[in-house]
């Protein structure tokens, strides 16, 4: 039996048969019960991929990213995917582990039409765009979320990250700290380049001086940074504060510290950007900025579908920020 | 430029311009490079959706599971990820949130051939399986993993859980636990049985009486849960030591004796199946039963694609059991 047969003898349109199949909100659970139950007994199934090609809709999106163990992002995923399933989408994930040529290869692999739009934090090494853009000219819309290109042409949804990281330098130096280091990844991302800045200018306005080999930049490598932050802490003009632009480089500054036997807060206060949920229970709790991951990604897939539906007022270009939360616990 | 011209072109076959456009590990990168940016200069894309239909392959498999803001799952889908991506295959993801409903609206959304297997970790209320047998009848496979179905005619990969539970219980008991306590969720789930089963093996072999008060169901509300276990906690005869069968439970018990003033270890040990990469730094850092989680992705991604592959010697309900590690921290 074919659609339009189910739809006659049940009396529905076929669009309603869609909605039950894909258990959308705009039908009644009576209805898609009955419509499953009768669709279950002739062996009705309806054709994604003949579906696709009549509709020119593929119902899915891709989200890219460059973790997926990682708090934040998994955070994110949740918000993108209840906006996604609200709108009867599925969802591709491409994992790129930091790696831009994985990157181009997967937005690559989209430009043939196997999804309605893309959805993309970036990876660290991304600095050249061309692969995204020509996403775009396909009319593929891109939403950026987190780690985004500072295009004047980009739809994109961020944190605060610079003001987030004026007021973690701030609230190190209000408990007293005068050699603040900063530590961090990621070079060329511009959440990085914002938090630093956050942290340069609240030294300034504060009046303390900025040494250098306080700014310490990190690999990734967590052997490698373990021991880039031990050097730090065993110099004699040693920090008696970090902020840290990423979790990661707080867990790793943590066990620095016990190999130390560095106490935090006496020794070393530290504060991170985390979406930690053990950030309280750690030895010491763990001060935080926190993110609003789960919001941010709901947000940005909130974008990505008013571009799909062409919604008046949603601009190509919109840039949404949402603000990130300063938690103090007893790292600082 | 079609397929076909620009294979001639470029004097390679059909297959090769795939091979460079989904980035296979097949395909020299020289041979990649010239033939992407040829495919550029002409503005060549491969039509994904065509190309399914002329293929009946969609490239694409689906994982479904409970959650993904859980250490267990996202290195899970690491493992799985990583081989799809040797495969040339794309990953599209499910969340449940443990929603039986949404779990068959799910796997009913993919009769229709949008993916050419599926890979699916259940959720709690799952007790009846017409939907997944009825994948296998259209001819996708479906490979189950950690939460699996507990039939004869399935392929899984699982770990050893009886036994690690069996392991964890006999560590407490060594330790000096005369009253131990089992919390758990998901009644119905067989890895639930069968941790709870470890644990009252151990029981028994060591002699030690069986409390029923002790065997604490839950029910993944915090909040609740969190009552439930203070309750436990400030009874006259209160367990020496909990073993929990899933981590959010173990950070549960965690925030509870915090509350109640109780030493870990002093007061109670506790344990519980973990993939914390924070366990070490919690405040005392807690001993775990950790999933060898990556891995079980990866071999349950491998099943899959040997069996979508028809290779001899997979057979269609093989249960491949990896081995979890006790891990003793502080808490015990």
């Amino acid at each position: 039996m074919n659609l339009k047969e189910l739809a006659r003898e049940l009396n529905v349109s076929p669009s309603t048969i869609s909605k039950a199949f894909r258990n959308s909100y705009d039908i009644r659970p009576e209805t898609r019960d009955r419509i499953l139950a009768r669709a279950s007994e002739v062996n009705y199934q309806p054709n994604a991929v003949a579906s696709s090609l009549r509709t020119q809709k593929t119902k899915t999106i891709a989200v890219i990213l460059p973790e997926i163990a990682n708090n934040f992002f998994a955070l994110a995923i949740n918000g993108i995917e209840a906006i996604a399933q609200k709108q009867g989408y599925h969802v591709l994930i491409y994992i790129t582990h930091e790696d831009t040529h994985k990157e181009v290869a997967f937005v690559n692999s989209l430009q043939g039409g196997r999804v309605d739009g893309v959805l993309i934090s970036l990876s660290q090494g991304t600095q050249e765009f061309t692969h995204l853009k020509d996403l775009g000219r396909r009319g593929i819309p891109v939403v950026f979320f987190d780690r985004v290109l500072e295009d004047e042409a980009a739809a994109r949804v961020t944190t605060n990250d610079m003001d987030a990281a004026y007021l973690a330098t701030q609230h190190l130096i209000e408990e007293g700290c005068k050699r603040i280091s900063h530590i961090y990844f990621y070079e060329y991302l511009s959440i990085s380049q914002k938090r630093r800045s956050g942290y340069l200018k609240a030294l300034s306005d504060k009046g303390l001086a900025v040494d250098k080999n306080l700014v310490v930049a990190c690999t990734g490598n967590e052997e490698e940074d373990r021991q880039t932050i031990k050097e730090l802490l065993r110099g004699k003009d040693r920090p008696d504060g970090i902020f840290c632009s990423v979790e990661k480089l707080a867990l790793t500054a943590y066990e620095a510290c016990h190999e130390l036997a560095l106490s935090i807060p006496e020794d070393v206060r530290i504060i991170s950007f985390s979406n930690l949920p053990t950030a309280p229970l750690l030895a010491p709790s763990l001060s935080t900025i926190t993110q609003p991951a789960y919001d941010m990604g709901a947000a940005a897939a909130g974008m990505l579908f008013r571009l799909l539906s062409k919604k008046a007022g949603q601009a190509q270009n919109e840039t949404v920020v949402l603000d990130s939360k300063l938690v103090k616990r007893a790292s600082t």
